[in-house]
């Protein structure tokens, strides 16, 4: 790996000073604290400086700069990230893309969108909704696009739109040395070239840094309804999970809560679910006629697995009150037990191992005898996200956690599974990547290091 | 490029022989013929012997050999690519995947199979529809799937179902050394790693040799639907193709016939179509009244676009009996025409621009001056095939078509679209690579020298 650097030599500070104006240069211990961490448990690490770019002509220079002086670079969104994706752990500077935040142009008619790195995912909808359009992969947090690409970053709507590979059709590219390059096509089909865009699409800034995506919007549905199904089993849930996908259904989101997570909601006295292993289901479709028979469809499915209950919702008012209950599950945790503090886990395996993965997942997580352990997952896409309680002031309790969700993620690779679905590799997934890619890993490096010779690309993540 | 290698030496002949048995080797003139040409008009070079690996200890040992001897080898499947994708320029191997043409495992709760990359489209989906699931990507011709991941193909159903880039999830890849890699997870979701899996498809054979696929199926549709719309404009045409895609519709299928073509059609007085620019649409639908709504939706989108006329059908014969119309329309132009020859061209813009891109197509054909030019194309995806017509027995005239070719696929550069949506770069489209790509093809450039620095894989495609 590079070598660390701390601080930027004088020489360095003044190119950067001249390149990008003062105003766009920070030193300042509030910034570089602002820039040494994301939302993850991993440690902290100052950059030596900030840098915001305000247009691609600015990141190429930094980069050529950068590349020549050996200076890391890490590329920075929204710190929204959860596995250490962003901490610049060898310091040198952090590239923030707060500057570089706008639309740049809608196709109304093409379902797409030229984009710059640094706008908010939230942010960026609400200005499109004014032309009846979204982005679909909803990461939950409001990440930056540039964060989302970095990591393949997905979520609750990706049964339904994919993830934010299946969404991105062009970009632009700084690579370390400075030069641009173009990846892709507005044309929804190509066969021309190798695909470089999917190559740059989850690299997490450590093979270029995006400076520029068209991404695939879709049209805000018309028809919105949701269901709510509680089973005796999580098996009973999760073949009801490949029943509803078997029959064509096509639901946008298809959540899974285990008995757990739904015992938490319900100290709220807002939800009064059953304390069973439930689905949250949401359809988006063309007709109002054709929610009734998909509810009715999906409901039939459901029963064909004994399920408990089956409560259905029609309409954006009905979905949204549904959805509070998923979109509450962590703070109404974090809230339920002061003083513990959890591991966020991201594992997931094929659709028929899921109930397997689960009860791995719930048997882990159960032996660390702390309250809040609980599980919450993408059910259609295999993903689980198990909480893992640990106690902050104990380091023993810590590297508990650790192991526990080092052991749930070779469940997952035993499954036939991954190491991540959604979260990216960071520094938390970096012990399970030769398990998981054996001589591919190789290759991956080998990229690395044709790309990025002196590594001075997000250093110390991926490998 | 590598040196051309016509004839083997007989150490290499006895090599390959130890390694695969005489009978999975051949140098026969008849099998050197065969393994010439494609389907395209570009030229047949003979390969010096055909090899006819088993399994992929035996592949691994022919590219290790043929790495260290510098002796070429361009993987085949059926022969079918239509860009001379597959044509052995540089003599040498040809690796035909014969006998590797097995489903290992079917994963019915996943949708998924692993397959050998050897075995036929159509051959696989009737034995994959005894569990009731099929391959979606439907490139057309009996392709193998090992060419389908090859090219990238994908063809009408991919509006709905995606390319051959969205239905694989795992490659075993024979690397130009001779290694052996993984790539991907039967996970659904996934953000480990760099995705090698995107950049081995649509690398037609020029980076690895697929050895085996775990590919994504879908459960055969209960409900089937089509319509055939005829509008006074093509830009009405594309402008009610945008709208159904607006709608949230997701035609599995929207394809394109042009007067010309229409008109072949009705030589044969089977069809007795309106003499207009025509949309043909399918939906699958999971409920039987979900089709009235879709196609009650997809009337009244068609009708704000002046349609002229909007025929559909309920049920697989009605489908098939509108799809016949559409799938023969190659066959009854070359029927037609006896005499004429056609080159036929894959471009590809983004929807919002199809209708100037067929229009530029038309003039560029119309110029020609010969019976049997014609559009057909896939709407939904912004792709257009014209068929170029010219006289295999005059030089000057393939030329024109060369040069007509030629300056469709700059306009569809030029209306931000690719040189090829679906037919891979193989021979024909190499001229163009500098023009779509910039300097993103010295990186794609990069990427081949890296993996097979003595360029012994498919040698001078792509590039």
């Amino acid at each position: 790996m590079i070598s660390p650097v701390p601080t930027l030599a004088a020489a360095t500070l003044h190119f950067l000073e001249q390149t990008l104006g003062a105003e766009n240069l920070s030193v300042t211990n509030a910034d570089r604290e602002y820039h040494a961490r994301d939302q993850s448990f991993h440690h902290a690490h100052l950059p030596a400086a900030i840098v915001f770019p305000e247009n691609v002509a600015q990141v190429s220079a930094i980069l050529k700069h950068a590349h020549a002086e050996k200076i890391p670079v890490t590329a920075w969104g929204a710190g929204t990230s959860i596995e250490g994706n962003s901490i610049p752990i060898a310091g040198g500077l952090v590239m923030d893309f707060l500057r570089m935040d706008k639309i740049l142009r809608v196709y109304p008619e093409d379902f797409q969108a030229d984009v710059q790195p640094g706008i908010k995912y939230k942010d960026m909808n609400a200005k499109l909704a004014a032309q009846g359009l979204f982005f679909a992969p909803d990461p939950g947090a409001n990440a930056s696009i540039g964060g989302m690409i970095g990591n393949n970053a997905a979520g609750t709507r990706t049964p339904g739109y994919g993830a934010t590979r299946d969404n991105v059709m062009r970009l632009e590219i700084v690579l370390a040395n400075g030069d641009v390059i173009h990846t892709g096509t507005r044309s929804k089909k190509t066969s021309s070239g190798y695909d470089l865009t999917h190559l740059f699409i989850g690299s997490e800034g450590t093979l270029g840094v995006v400076t520029q995506a068209t991404i695939r919007l879709h049209p805000i549905p018309e028809h919105f309804s949701a269901a709510v199904a509680s089973f005796e089993t999580v098996a009973d849930a999760t073949r009801a999970v490949s029943a509803i996908m078997g029959a064509g259904l096509n639901p946008v989101a298809l959540e899974f809560l285990d008995v757990a997570t739904v015992r938490e909601l319900n100290t709220t006295n807002e939800f009064h679910l059953r304390e069973n292993p439930t689905l949250v289901i949401e359809f988006h479709s063309a007709t109002a006629q054709a929610i009734e028979h998909e509810l009715a469809l999906a409901r039939e499915l459901c029963q064909d697995y004994a399920c408990l209950s089956f409560e259905a919702g029609v309409g954006r008012a009905e979905r949204d009150r549904l959805w509070k209950m998923r979109h509450s599950t962590y703070a109404v945790i974090v809230r339920n037990h002061p003083g513990v503090s959890f591991l966020i886990c991201d594992v997931a395996a094929p659709v028929s191992k899921y109930s397997e993965l689960v009860a791995a997942c719930e048997a882990e997580i159960a032996a660390l005898n702390l309250p809040g352990a609980s599980i919450v997952g993408h059910a259609a896409d295999g993903n689980a996200h198990p909480l893992v309680p640990y106690l902050p002031e104990d380091e023993a309790s810590h590297a508990r956690a650790l192991t526990a969700l080092g052991k749930m993620v070779r469940v997952a690779l035993a499954l036939d599974g991954t190491a991540t679905g959604e979260h990216g590799v960071g520094l938390g997934k970096i012990p399970f990547m030769r398990q998981e890619h054996g001589a591919s890993l190789d290759v991956m490096r080998a990229l690395k290091n044709l790309l990025d010779p002196h590594g001075i690309l997000n250093p110390g993540k991926m490998f």
